[in-house]
């Protein structure tokens, strides 16, 4: 169960669930919430540094514009929500880690069609403690597989759809690595969950541009904007795994990860395969960034 | 909730979680359930006719191979979930409706990474007291819009990520017709939860074939069977939206509608807009069929 995996946990964390704090063996949602029936539920990851949340406006915006495409109720005000994740963080003694917040379209007997209006959605938050910064893996980095992109279409929204992405993480880690790039037409989307990013010869960063087929990152955003800042060229276009493969450099940015070197594809070492200086540089940047806009 | 959706019950519903039969409004999953999480779950929904099973083993037979093409834990043996199947149709005095079935790969804490084998998966079954045989819909027919299918690539499986058929299913009541049918590169895939079928003007019967696109629906593959055995000519082959409003008729099949007919596509009358003879005669076919072989 949750207490026991992952890492040896001595104290029970408390979840929040529907305007209740819980300890976790008993934080529970009825067998009708539409997120365990139709996956019918977005969700978003905030990371938090020495205590306090990075990014979280820009989680809140995103989690509204969620809510909008799927026209899910709102779980409640930017302010209300920020209330639970510091309470979460205090009675959590959080220092580093994530906290996951999901709403979903509520309870409701089982059907296809939308509930009436007036049902009240779900909403669950819950903290992991991890380690964020001194992470072994930006020194080394991360060594990924490429595999067809099976997910629905709307990857822009944040939904709680991620089977096919926890399936090719799995499948990674069986073949020895560590995650997957996906592709679709020829083209990276993204990382099961984190988008990818490459530095080509000339020291361009490339990116994807932003559409319905990728997630809509928010450190994305943020390292784009501190390399600008930096006078590093960006370039948001599609690449393919082999124009990644010849790349200069390759890596990875999530809430969790912040930016993360990518030093091989498919056996292929990039660059020298080691870590590279743009990726190494944007982590520090955008950690220093984070430290000093978190709330 | 669910005690009071759709239409007013006065009893509360026995439901089955994980070992135990509970009140339906004690009826709950952990949080961390990788159900709620990652949509990492499979389900089955099995018609009840006069209090008896329809289909069971093909709907296991269905379970077993989800299962498998997810390396997803078995819940337990077939005589196991009919012992469930059974106890749930008595506690319940369930003499018409659906038994809805749901295996997670159980509760861990968040990650993408399946989480050891040894942890338990989830079960849950519930009832939906509803009738099937006598719906006003089989001698109206149902009116359906097309939308494009935005799901992910293995439809083959079962799995929970409902969100967009449940998208595209109110999209069509938002519209004031009944469902949607999905169309990808140009071909009708299914309907929203059910497998789509025309008549063609010789009279063939013409469905799509099983792939990784569609459902394998039980219902459609005991439909096709008893069709051939009443000379009915069938075609396995995609079809367009077009071919389907030129058709003479026009059906859906699920374990739920059984056969029922489509007489509008799009707001153009299917042959002359009333339920045509070869959808209403399969239907009174299977429904004996289902009855006679109920367990």
């Amino acid at each position: 169960m949750a207490a026991t995996s992952g890492e040896a946990r001595f104290q029970m964390r408390t979840v929040y669930v529907n305007g209740e704090y819980r300890p976790e063996n008993e934080a529970s949602v009825s067998v009708f919430d539409r997120g365990f029936l139709f996956a019918d539920a977005v969700y978003e990851v905030t990371s938090v540094l020495g205590g306090r949340l990075v990014d979280f406006s820009a989680h809140m915006a995103r989690l509204k514009r969620s809510l909008a495409e799927l026209g899910l109720p709102s779980p409640g005000s930017e302010a209300h929500l920020l209330a639970i994740h510091r309470e979460l963080v205090r009675r959590n003694d959080l220092d580093e880690g994530t906290i996951y917040m999901q709403v979903t379209r509520g309870a409701a007997d089982r059907d296809f069609l939308f509930p009436s209006e007036d049902t009240p959605p779900s909403l669950v938050l819950f903290t992991q403690a991890n380690t964020l910064v001194d992470k072994p893996a930006a020194r080394t980095g991360l060594r990924v597989i490429s595999v067809p992109d099976l997910r629905w279409s709307r990857r822009d929204i944040k939904t709680v759809q991620l089977l096919y992405s926890s399936m090719a993480k799995t499948e990674a880690k069986r073949r020895g690595v560590d995650d997957a790039w996906m592709v679709e037409d020829g083209m990276v989307t993204e990382g099961t969950s984190n988008n990818a990013h490459i530095v080509a010869e000339d020291g361009t960063l490339v990116t994807r541009a932003l559409s319905h087929s990728i997630l809509h990152g928010i450190t994305r955003a943020a390292v784009l904007k501190l390399a600008e800042e930096s006078d590093i060229r960006i370039e948001e276009r599609s690449f393919t795994i082999e124009e990644a493969k010849r790349a200069r450099e390759a890596f990875i940015t999530s809430a969790s990860a912040f930016v993360m070197p990518v030093v091989e594809i498919d056996g292929t070492p990039i660059g020298d395969g080691k870590p590279g200086p743009v990726a190494t540089r944007l982590r520090e940047i955008y950690i220093r960034h984070a430290r000093d806009t978190a709330i």
